[in-house]
């Protein structure tokens, strides 16, 4: 069976259900549909309860199939439900524009899966659209701004706002906008992102209530004047307008699992190209409503936990009590060295050299002092021997490894790991951050590069020296950095596999969010507009006169 | 009290209790909040009631600010449903464009509002948005195809499918999109349009159920190839994942208005470059649900009623039993050449000059062989000689006139129009079509213009006389036309106001909707994507720590 089939074979109960179990009554909820709601009215401002668990699950670095994080995160939420801990699972919103270029949703897989899954892979609860609309709202603000108005000088020439879409559509990475004549506007050169990259989006989800959502969006810089001065959306008085235009998005949406076990989806920033993980709100109300928290951070441990660590951290209040490392035989292989094709057959020797990249991300998880637990995901081409060597070497290395088989099995794949899970949270935890946001732009990437990634060294481009100057000259120096760099590898190249060593990670240019409180820094080749593959997944769905779907994923 | 403060102030019903009012159960809707419901499981299929009454209203021609169309109409609504009809509404869904733009909600005013009006002008339940990204997934799969694969060689130069956002936004108008290098795809020119004159949004309004949504989007032209042969979506394949993204959106929302008469909005296409009606399905659901089906059709009666009765009426199955001409003291003497901002002040001669604009309407309407009322929809400036000069013309004319005011008195300012159109939808109908499609293209279009907009002749341009030997080669000719001009006048000059004679109406270009099964024929300087003012909207709305939105209109 299908993932979707598997979905559509479920049976939900009613979303009120649901809630009440978490303490929440219908008015605390707006339903949406008989199986989605928005919650309401969580204590936002009061103080998370001390003894409440909050587990990060992360990863290694992935093949392109991805190494079912998010189905390890679900089963693992099922799993500490049926054993009697009162368990939320903190997601991500999935984008729709990957639903309809590579196969392959993210609300987990198999026996773990969070439903409606087609609703949730979809339009959901319009967040993703809410956004969407806004950015290009203000966009059309700005450019009707320097159209009739224009005191402040904005130069045409320095907007750094862009439009955005929820789609992957290479052409319109790069566009020309305004022709047509005078009555048209301004032509200048710009372009759009996909949404899951936008501010607005990193905004929203590091935002702790109303208020400080129209603080945050007031101080969005969406370009300089022609003496080089920022423009902020509060010096154009957008930052009403925007905010109402989220006022709903902001509220996190409740699911379920196929267990039925609470789940809220809310905010989706990758982890490549932005911050890569869900909602500060999200996080906070399942931290306020559930004994343990489960939740995850996009891609691998380089990109996602890292940024969950030094940039939503701070503003959650919040440490980790336990990580999760999601390591797979197949991904291990992969950093081994085996090919794509191949991943199916047993490889031992790539497998050990593969393990350099788990161990990598499990150095580096210790250094900020978190307990930490390896999930070993099986998958069905695993042999025997591989998934004993690599149990074996989390041994010898004195972690605690558990074998999971969340999508065949769901939560009862995971039992052993939600046991570990509960031992880790219950040691003590030390937490070191990485770094101190005091330091310089350049000096906290290069504690990232040379910490995290393994890299010797970073390099600058002449624009992003510039930018360093600027960003600095305008007070923007002291926030946190969030690396926009492939996921394949800890360096900038995605064929860089394994845990390479010496090599130079490249900025090549900074792109100020001021709104979202970090500096963003490109690495590498990462767009953020993706594109569609030859065989769009889209090519794969049908539907009938009845509205039953399939070939979704 | 503006419009908002006093929708804020309403206490709703649940929408569940709105829906039991006419037969739907909790599981024939799904609930979005608390007072807004998409309907689910209505038998679209079923043979309509003969004995249900469906009413139209329309108006003469506006000013800008608009005649209070929407506001008679939902006063109708309350007043059968006081005289013990059993009623339902039947709307469009507002642009959020034109929310940002221009002051003014489209959910009536004053005590003849729908609610919640800050939740229906904005996202809504989302259809608008799920609109946009299937519009814009087709688009992204369009320049994909060429990239990668158009083994059916379709030009670049000749696509017509473009993108859309619910935004006012001029300069996205003519656009170059592809730039950047062969990665980025292929450069070409193209644009946006508002999302509301979309193609799919017409496709959503005039399907009959999700099967015939699915032939409808297979049937799309998207291009032509270099050989000018025209390009369908179902060639492309992409009908059943554009279908899937609409298979909520296909369902009509349910929401009540201040009295808590039940309310369907669904569909929103704009009148003057699009057909301006609802969606057949909500048309036709409110039509088995109740005894008064009451709906309108967009700006004046030589636009939406001449559009309802030539392009939606075929599809629904069903001719208006009475409609209703809006006419206002404000807009006959603007029409009569009063100037915008003269209007407050008395002008009978103005108002007697005006008189034309009306007059023809109602000819127009006469022409077509269904009973009439007027509506003279009351405002504050409107003087005592002046609403009795108007009264007595409609009189002489032997036309039933009814003096309204439903925005300050909701259903009891309407009630007098109520009983008018009781009596008005028992007099027997006897239905003419304007044109037989069958006849040309051109034929068609000076039938329109001739009849009903009261001009000499067309005129086509070059590039208009080669579409229509094109279209009908492909024998596309067949359709009924919908034009796209100017909602000020029966000509294609918004400065002929009145009731002009002699002119001529010159068709510059024509677009094939084939999915919607119409010809759009551009008349004069209409724009697909409006443009912001130099003051928007938006700069006029504020949001508050606790949600509370002020400013909104």
């Amino acid at each position: 069976m299908t993932d979707l089939e598997i979905a559509q074979a479920a049976t939900l109960n009613p979303i009120t259900k649901i809630a009440a179990k978490i303490g929440l009554d219908e008015d605390s909820i707006d339903q949406y549909g008989k199986y989605k709601a928005k919650i309401n009215s969580v204590n936002m401002g009061k103080k998370l309860p001390d003894n409440h668990k909050l587990v990060l699950v992360t990863s290694i670095n992935p093949t392109p199939a991805g190494e079912g994080k998010s189905t390890v995160l679900v089963g693992l939420g099922d799993a500490l439900t049926k054993l009697n801990h009162k368990t939320i699972i903190a997601m991500r919103e999935p984008s729709m524009g990957p639903v309809m270029g590579m196969k392959g949703g993210a609300t987990g897989g198999g026996y773990s899966q969070v439903v409606p899954m087609e609703d949730i892979n979809l339009h959901f609860t319009g967040d993703i659209h809410a956004l969407t609309s806004a950015n290009n709202t203000l966009a059309a603000l700005i450019d009707n701004y320097i159209l009739h108005d224009n005191q402040l000088d904005l130069d045409p020439r320095r907007i750094i706002w862009k439009r955005v879409l929820d789609i992957n559509d290479r052409a319109l990475r790069q566009t020309i906008t305004g022709m047509g004549g005078i009555s048209q506007g301004i032509v200048r050169e710009t372009g759009f992102e996909i949404t899951a990259a936008s501010e607005l989006m990193a905004v929203l989800c590091l935002a702790t209530d109303l208020a400080d959502l129209k603080i945050r969006i007031s101080k969005i810089v969406v370009g300089y004047t022609t003496d080089k001065q920022p423009v902020t959306v509060g010096q154009l008085h957008f930052e009403d307008a925007i905010t109402i235009l989220l006022k709903e998005a902001l509220k996190p949406n409740l699911v379920q699992t196929l267990a039925h076990t609470p789940t809220i989806i809310h905010g989706g920033p990758f982890a490549n190209i932005a911050h890569g993980c869900n909602s500060v709100i999200a996080t906070k109300t399942a931290l306020q409503l559930a004994d343990y928290t489960v939740t995850e951070a996009g891609f691998g441990a380089d990109l996602g936990a890292e940024k969950f660590l030094d940039i939503k951290r701070p503003i959650l209040g919040k440490t980790p009590d336990a990580i999760v490392v999601v390591a797979t035989v197949r991904a291990l292989k992969y950093n081994g060295g085996q090919s794509l094709d191949q991943l199916k057959n047993e490889d031992l020797a790539a497998l050990q050299t593969g393990f350099a990249n788990l161990q990598r991300h499990l150095d580096n998880m210790n250094r900020y002092g978190i307990p930490l637990v390896v999930s070993i995901n099986h998958f069905v081409s695993d042999t025997s021997a591989e998934l004993e060597l690599l149990k074996n070497y989390c041994e010898t290395q004195g972690i605690t490894a558990v074998i999971t088989d969340s999508w065949a099995q769901g939560g009862n794949g995971t039992t052993d790991l939600a046991r570990a899970v509960v031992t880790a949270t219950d040691q003590p935890a030390n937490f070191k951050p990485l770094y101190d946001n005091q330091a310089s732009i350049a000096e906290k990437i290069e504690q990232i590069v040379t910490n995290i990634y393994g890299g010797k060294e970073v390099t600058f481009s002449k624009k992003a020296i510039r930018q360093m100057k600027q960003f600095t000259a305008f007070g923007w120096d002291n926030l946190p950095i969030c690396i926009a760099k492939t996921q394949y590898s800890f360096s900038d190249d995605p064929h860089l596999l394994g845990a390479p060593k010496d090599f130079t990670l490249h900025i090549r240019e900074f792109i100020p969010k001021m709104g979202a409180g970090f500096i963003v820094a490109l690495a590498g080749n990462i767009l953020t507009m993706p594109g569609l593959p030859k065989k769009p997944a889209a090519l794969n769905m049908h539907i009938d006169a009845d509205g039953k779907v399939t070939g979704l994923f």
